[in-house]
């Protein structure tokens, strides 16, 4: 279903010859209208990919016809070059598809600072709209994976109008305003500013909650493309909602993917004087690399998160502090708390509970632990 | 020699069984004076280990008559007994030596959350203080490792004093003002407020620039103990130039035996706007877990520099960037410079320069790479 759930949108994923492998390598979303409203979030790394820059352009518009998406090279770090390679990828897409190049988004992802192949991507462009199906979503989910072993989709059905949508992540996972790729497709009819406002409000809480490794992409991108198609404006709460609803269950997804993990570690911060100290306090914790090796071998080493949590700025008191994992409070007042050995870990889901004693505020960060996989994938990428 | 390289000091190092495996783990270093003035740089955690609570009262009064170091426990986020038992260590060697509990530092090392023993540590005072000796230096450098290889020690000699000294620190090495466990001593005769001057310097363009995996500890302490037993008031100048020289070896000698580590990484940050800015973007390339896999992997993936340096502060150009790694400019611009094939990345140390292009300020930051053995040792810390 993914991004063609929703009516009025037609998608395709094929082999463009981008990646040596053979695999799918190149996606395109077509939006099909009436309304055609959008909006993006984007990474707030300041090196930012061609695609990216080309595609903030398209979406202070506030319309989007088309997206055009390829794996097996990010586009980043190459210059004036790569930037006139995103744009005649935009340029030959709207030309096969007879829209505007200036609503044309465009996203890669893949190995920073290579060009990409032009020869073996434009004529990939004339292909794929060949192949352009409403039943085409499930094939774009698969072109833009890297090294994600799952393609990700997630749909939220509202009344008489669906939200629905693909992603693709698994390593180079701290988003800082979204995540790798995203493209969520609604055919509710609501203006561009009610978009971004709901596409906002969701990615707060969900993609830029997951921190898998600290490390924020280039190349960060989130699409929401408006159809219309349904002939429904839904209310905005309740279309704030199913827009969450996706956005939470793909970041859940990508975490639940990340690169050589063995746990999926949910980290919620309590009682913080202020939503940013508990996000804070989280990150901080989800970052702890020796608290995520740890993990990885099943010791509930809450040292190591009171550690993490006295870098921070947040206000606390160290010997207020309690933590909980998976619901045994082994450490109470900031010295030792019940016993350590009474913590189950055997399961892929770990909870940490930092309870700050601060104030009445929280936050959930995600992320994973670190791994001797983590560090092979991870080490021999390039080659 | 060690911390007894200086004159009029005497050190010991036994096992008071505090270490289940029977290997050194206490240690003692006496100021015999005439002069006993002391200076003292601590974490900045903001979850300090009682020993670091305690002193940094002790160094407040500028005089330190005797240190009390173990290993085999960090005496961290055991709350007031655990202070106690801080101070029952104190007034303990104190009483054994005829000096002032007031003047007696304490410094723990090893896993945070756990009761020291001290019904073993007591009667390991008493026998430490029995083999006080001034050729015990290296046995008390021995007696504060814990996943240490090798003990740490380094000497500068002056004209007519001398300046020696010992650290210990493997892991959880990313000093927020000091490193892990260092005791430097000096038979110069200066007053603590100069002692203080020349050790902050010091430990600024050292201890603090070296960031082996990110993870603050709660007893990072470094002191400075003076005798003035040499007779000689050396200038500052010449005097803070040895306190660097040691510093600066004992840290170099910290990231070499980084746990796990297969690589010694030294990055260079050059022509920044400031040196806040160079010490910013060093540490965020320090600690891009995908860039340190990629270096143990000797891939010169220079788009992972660029991508942790777009997550920084600082003042640049993304179009502006340079990266060399090994001397090859394989980034320039902001996009592909020097044939990455001409990196040769074999050795243990490698040197990654990043020009930003916005000033003439530098920095330098050691790491080390991320690595299976990192995760090995650290997933199986506690058991």
């Amino acid at each position: 279903m993914s991004v063609t759930a929703a009516k009025g949108f037609t998608a395709a994923g094929i082999a463009a010859g981008i990646k040596d492998s053979g695999d799918l390598d190149l996606a395109l979303v077509v939006n099909q209208g009436p309304t055609r409203t959008a909006a993006g979030v984007f990474t707030s790394n300041r090196v930012k990919a061609a695609p990216v820059l080309w595609s903030e352009q398209v979406v202070k518009g506030g319309r989007i016809s088309c997206v055009v998406l390829n794996s097996g090279g990010a586009n980043a770090c190459t210059g004036a070059p790569g930037f006139q390679d995103t744009h005649a990828t935009a340029e030959k897409a709207a030309g096969e598809l007879g829209v505007d190049a200036a609503e044309t988004a465009v996203a890669s992802t893949g190995l920073i600072g290579l060009r990409l192949p032009m020869d073996r991507l434009l004529p990939g462009i004339t292909a794929a709209a060949g192949e352009l199906s409403p039943h085409g979503g499930e094939k774009a989910a698969l072109a833009i994976k890297t090294t994600d072993s799952v393609h990700k989709t997630a749909v939220v059905e509202g009344d008489g109008w669906t939200v629905g949508g693909m992603a693709k992540g698994a390593g180079m996972l701290a988003p800082g305003l979204a995540t790798m790729l995203v493209v969520l497709t609604t055919d509710a009819d609501l203006p561009a500013p009610e978009l971004d406002k709901a596409l906002r409000a969701a990615t707060r809480t969900t993609f830029d909650r997951i921190d898998s490794d600290g490390c924020m992409s280039t190349n960060d991108t989130v699409l929401l493309l408006a159809s219309g198609a349904s002939g429904v404006a839904p209310g905005y709460d309740e279309f704030a909602e199913a827009v969450h609803g996706v956005c939470d269950a793909l970041a859940r997804q990508l975490i639940g993917d990340a690169e050589g993990a063995s746990k999926d570690v949910r980290i919620e911060v309590v009682n913080a004087a202020s939503e940013d100290d508990a996000v804070e306090v989280g990150r901080s914790i989800a970052r702890n690399n020796l608290l995520m090796c740890a993990l990885h071998g099943e010791d509930p080493n809450w040292g190591r998160v009171l550690s993490a949590i006295g870098t921070t700025s947040a206000a606390f008191d160290p010997d207020a502090l309690n933590v909980a994992i998976n619901g045994v409070w082994v450490c109470r007042n900031g010295s030792v708390g019940e016993d350590r050995e009474l913590v189950d870990m055997r399961y892929r889901e770990i909870g940490i509970t930092a309870d700050l004693s601060a104030g009445a505020e929280s936050a959930v960060i995600w992320t994973n632990d670190l791994t001797a996989d983590y560090v092979h994938e991870n080490s021999a990428y390039s080659s």
